[in-house]
């Protein structure tokens, strides 16, 4: 999740029971999703992008130890200098690091010595938040918690990535294979007003810094699909020609598609009307019911100019999203793919937050007075606002909590692996 | 200039005599700018991102031949069935095509060839303009003049990436070596109400059609500076380390530059305070009061954090504009580089629309209700919107009355070899 | 090791029970080798050139089933039919395969059930040696074992790649930092007659098909240094500039000098006087004493014109050696790195048949009248003649048993992650 | 011609008339050759191996400058002190160079100006070599007599890449397009007896260093085909899966079979039995009767393994030359390319020197005693002994008395655009 790149800003949170226990609930998630997994598992990155499992337990822990403990557990003992440089992601004022394609060459320090490492700071982070200083730094765990969250997904992302890339297709979590029958909805279209309206931050919750200032934006009136777009259409897409249609595509996109030999979603195999997908949960049918996920942003404007829509912009979903329950086919649901909306009575637009983040046309870009917070925290705040654009919602793999109406996730345009998927929005006429 | 990638859509406009003369006008001010080049000179390409000066005047040609006088000319015959191949763009619809990367092998068609084929063209437009289907076809030729004076200005800054290229430095046009001692003025600020203000083509001159649709934006009050950026200031920011502190930088950006070296902007040779710039008129001292040009998104972008400022947007930057003279050193001076500003009295910014190009902060994307065109002329309107910024004014090499205060110039972040640079903006506290 | 490359014809040999133990001891040392490693380990590939040593434990196996067991144990049960896709290492008849870059993906299989798989097998071969096709099978029970024995020298190096790769620089196995004070020998020369010698396989024992026919050559006299070129020597090559002297330099190895950045054989660390060599037992201080290693044929190549030598011929290291007793400082004496040579009365050249290979200035080409053998085993004997070249005698990980006077190792001139040294040569004046 | 690569060493013959003949006759040549080529033509450069007609032109003269004007005549004015960084090619010890991969991006200095440095240095050598110190220079006279006789075969192969890369596949020299319906003779074989030969320059002529020492050689009994392979012999090797079958080709050059899609010779265009090649003719019906032309290593070797034979050694090509009339289709016939061979009456081997210079299974090594000559001159004479093969004979473009039975061509393995092809070689049963 790209919002590993950004930094919060509100360390100014006091220190409830409910953030303890949330601390070492976040904590322990993380180990139990490294459990289905062996050492050898734990170590191997599929790709540049995609970082080791172990990485991630270990970065994650690094961040509490550099940024909590360090500067504020006056006893504290380093667990190893060299994790400093081997656990950095890319914090230049921190110092050197292991370059990011190579984190899979680490098999040293082994998982269990990253099991040690968590407990060792796991301990002092309780002696920490037993003691005076709790008050203190309520704000910078609630950093810490968010971004060990963000890395729970990316920890998922990157497994299924490896995965795939294994000829035995081996699956994370094994389930049954008999998929629900449920069918998709009909695709409805909501209409929204235009006007001035508030978005970013409302400063009533944790939110990164890249959600603030909060400001006014200024909107037409729109509509936007009552739910995500499925396997099935998409196969429709695929059936029409178009992947071999330059006319649907972005410039650089249609390179992309002859040079990388695109014909299809990231992990979908097959060919015609047979077709199966990768998953963590193995190679399994398609399920045409369910919203279609690992598209970049390039197939999702392909998709949408195909379709005779578009893709809504970051701030149409957001308005749209204000007062929806923050609820969804999220990690909680264990279910670990995108599947199929049940349509709810009355209700407002479906699958908001859960099954696969949503591609935006907005370009991640600062919001209007944005200023990069200062330190190495808040180092780099701005430093990837360029080249990507903005996802908004959440995926199957986020952790439930994490997710906000104001959220805003960030990847490159050709990027792949992640959960995402398309929702369209059109003018109203 | 990327405008060549778009296409207008306003061919409604019936055709006045001054069209008639400045479609010859522009058709000769090619052949004069391709006056001081050997055959050679016009083959070569210098990078994949450039094109020979040849194929520049062919491609010009093509594009009358292609979508005005093949189908509105009865018994217009077509010069060579090769061309099409040879010359044609990016037009998918309109056949294959050579690759844009080779464009440089193609020493046949011979430069001689070439200034037939543009005689051949000349001569079937003069005859379809002194026919009845005159008015039908004034609109396409407005979008033909226009689209020629874009290869005009690229045909200068490919010249100049080929001339850089070697080692003889080899001036396209000769000139005293002693330069204006003239010395740039103090940066002023201009403050601006916010508010909401209409943007994007007002429909009284032609416009691309990314210009369009005229739309209300909602605009914070803010702050311009009515000059440039010049080389002086560049070189403090140099001095003060500004190549090697990754803190001022992009991440994409700070890649770029030790990948790269990146170590000034692209033209200058030199270290320490010692410096000269390859020009136009071949390697000059470099000259301190002149704008700084020929950098990247990144470097501009660097520059305004490490001064404590930040870019404008594409929309601040118009707003500012809006009823200034469409002046300044373009084209038409023959300076062929950017010059020192000089102060007039009680004027608004200053250097708008001529010296170098200004990178916005905003992303080029499709403004609200956005619709392609129809046709193979409008055919990817909009391919382009992807991954690049937005700069705003015009350079030394804009062919005079090509500019206006809507006009939407576009590259990658990365892209150097084009006349750009920076004007800052801030907030007003 | 290259030999993996080549197959054996000699499958006529009856099976002794010294095969049969040979066998199991050379299995049993495959895991013996690997004790050392943790899961994590055994499972990353540090770069294309090498493998993980899990692929190698399995690979191994997997010829034995392939080849052996498949055809000529006539109950025997496929431990897993996908094994073949992933342990196949090259050979087309026998089917697709994992592409080599990719091995370290492969974390399933576990080392566990690689474990598992070699028990399968090693029960397997035990059954079918017991049997009435032991006689039958000997020829190719003597390929299976000298095949492991290759990869048990790979399995060394590879590891040797991937933990100078980790920043903690691991041994994997640790010594006492007090390095024996050995002064290397003075170099002496050694003069051999010229004239027409017999070279290649005897027949005697067994041998690759590369090193077949045995055939005449005629030589002319020349001079052999008795022993390997040092640490120290290589030093002085170094402080003499030689990594900054194109002159020493053959052209393709001079472009890698400068694009790669060269300035020391490959696995020292430090500048000056002061430097480390990383090796199986750590990041060491340098032994002066000791030959130098892990040296690319360029580097040697440049490294005998400045000392106004040349590198042999594989005839003339062959000549040289015949005769000579097959010991040395190889895998047997678990000393894991090349060590200085201790002069021996009386006695021909040193170093011979361990510490480190030899490159000679031989390509690998086929002998005069070399044929291929039939059958997937030997299916492509001849596929790697071109490009590379000769190696002689073997080095610190090479098994012991393994090495002979007439044996062929070849390489690719850049290559550097072997242990590879220099013997220098001379024309007689 | 890769023999630009190397120097002689027999700066010792006195100047006869027929040299300063000779000269002039090989510098007029040069001309005659650029004369069907646009100053485009002669400027651009097809790809990284080929250089663009005018540095020949230019380099060939610097080269005369370099090393006999400047040093031997007294008087001499450089004619461009920039020249020597244009044109040098790569003399480490003459100083920087443009890189080679940019030299066709030099369009200045222009074509015109190099014809004039060329009229300068002639009228230079005219004065030198009517003076006092003809005799001193006549050696290097006869080295730059063949130095640019290799440029011209470079010169005229660059340009047919050149054309080739254009899609209106011009003609260096149009011809009427029937083509002679001459049938290739039926293949024989000769027998050569085995024994020791000597081999290497015999010191009567020319030579370049890399041929020398003469010495002996051990040659086993061989049997040689008595012309080249043909068009159509090589159409059978495609019909029968030839490039689709991995068995028949080393293991580099099947990898790049599949990377870069090879199905035919280079510069053939076609499918199934309909094919044309390109050639300095222009595009033209595929000669069945011709010899191959413009196959790569990998795809010799492997034609030969799919008829049973094999390639020649280079001795053995050698031994089989030595004695026969050194005449054949070479540029003095202006043919441009190979064509079949017309049996002559109780000959030997026929098209041993014109048509295609003929692939070796040797690699290009140094003999037996080869030392480099002193100076920049000899600098790296032996600066490309590696990784490449020996080719012998001449092609139909290498200049009348530039070939002899002793000549060592070379090329890597995978390149195709020099008149490269076959003859095939056997053991005598």
């Amino acid at each position: 999740m790209s919002g590993t790149k950004s930094a919060a800003r509100r360390p100014d949170v006091s220190l409830p029971s409910h953030i303890y226990r949330r601390l070492f609930e976040t904590r322990r998630l993380s180990l139990d999703l490294a459990a289905p997994l062996s050492p050898e598992d734990m170590t191997v990155q599929a790709m540049p992008d995609a970082s080791p499992t172990k990485w991630h337990l270990a970065h994650t822990t690094w961040f509490f130890e550099t940024f909590i403990l360090t500067p504020y557990l006056p006893d504290y003992g380093i667990f190893d200098e060299a994790f400093g440089f081997c656990f950095n992601s890319y914090y230049e004022a921190v110092g050197a690091r292991q370059p990011r394609a190579y984190r899979g060459l680490l098999t040293r320090p082994t998982s269990e010595q990253v099991f040690a490492y968590r407990a060792h700071v796991d301990e002092a982070l309780d002696r920490l938040l037993s003691g005076p200083a709790a008050d203190a730094v309520s704000g910078l765990i609630e950093v810490g918690i968010n971004h060990e969250q963000q890395h729970q997904e990316l920890l998922l992302t990157d497994i299924l990535a490896l995965f795939a890339a294994n000829p035995l297709r081996p699956a994370y979590l094994s389930v049954a294979r008999n998929l629900p029958t449920v069918s998709a909805t009909e695709m409805r279209w909501i209409d929204y007003a235009g006007g001035i309206h508030d978005v970013g931050a409302t400063g009533d919750t944790f939110a990164w810094d890249n959600e603030e200032p909060r400001h006014a934006a200024l909107i037409r009136p729109f509509r936007l699909a009552d739910r995500l777009v499925t396997n099935s259409e998409w196969l429709q897409f695929m059936q029409d020609g178009g992947y071999r249609t330059a006319a649907h595509w972005l410039a650089d996109g249609w390179t992309l598609v002859q040079s990388e030999g695109w014909r299809s979603p990231l992990y979908w195999e097959g060919s015609g009307s047979v077709w199966h997908e990768m998953s963590l949960n193995g190679l399994l049918p398609l399920d045409l019911a369910a919203p279609v996920s690992h598209v970049s942003y390039y197939e999702a404007d392909a998709y949408a100019r195909w379709s005779g829509k578009r893709l809504p912009t970051e701030f149409e979903w957001e308005i749209a999203s204000a007062g929806q329950p923050v609820t969804g086919n999220d990690l909680s649901t264990r279910a670990l793919r995108p599947v199929a909306a049940a349509r709810t009575a009355g209700a407002g637009p479906q699958q908001l937050f859960g099954d696969v983040w949503e591609w935006t046309q907005s370009a991640y870009l600062p919001y209007p007075g944005y200023a990069p917070a200062e330190g190495a925290l808040g180092e780099y705040n701005g430093k990837f606002m360029v080249g990507q654009h903005v996802l908004r919602g959440a995926s199957c793999v986020t952790p439930s909590g994490h997710a906000r109406a104001t959220y805003r996730n960030f990847f490159h345009p050709q990027q792949r692996w992640q959960f995402t998927g398309v929702r369209l929005a059109s003018e109203i006429d």
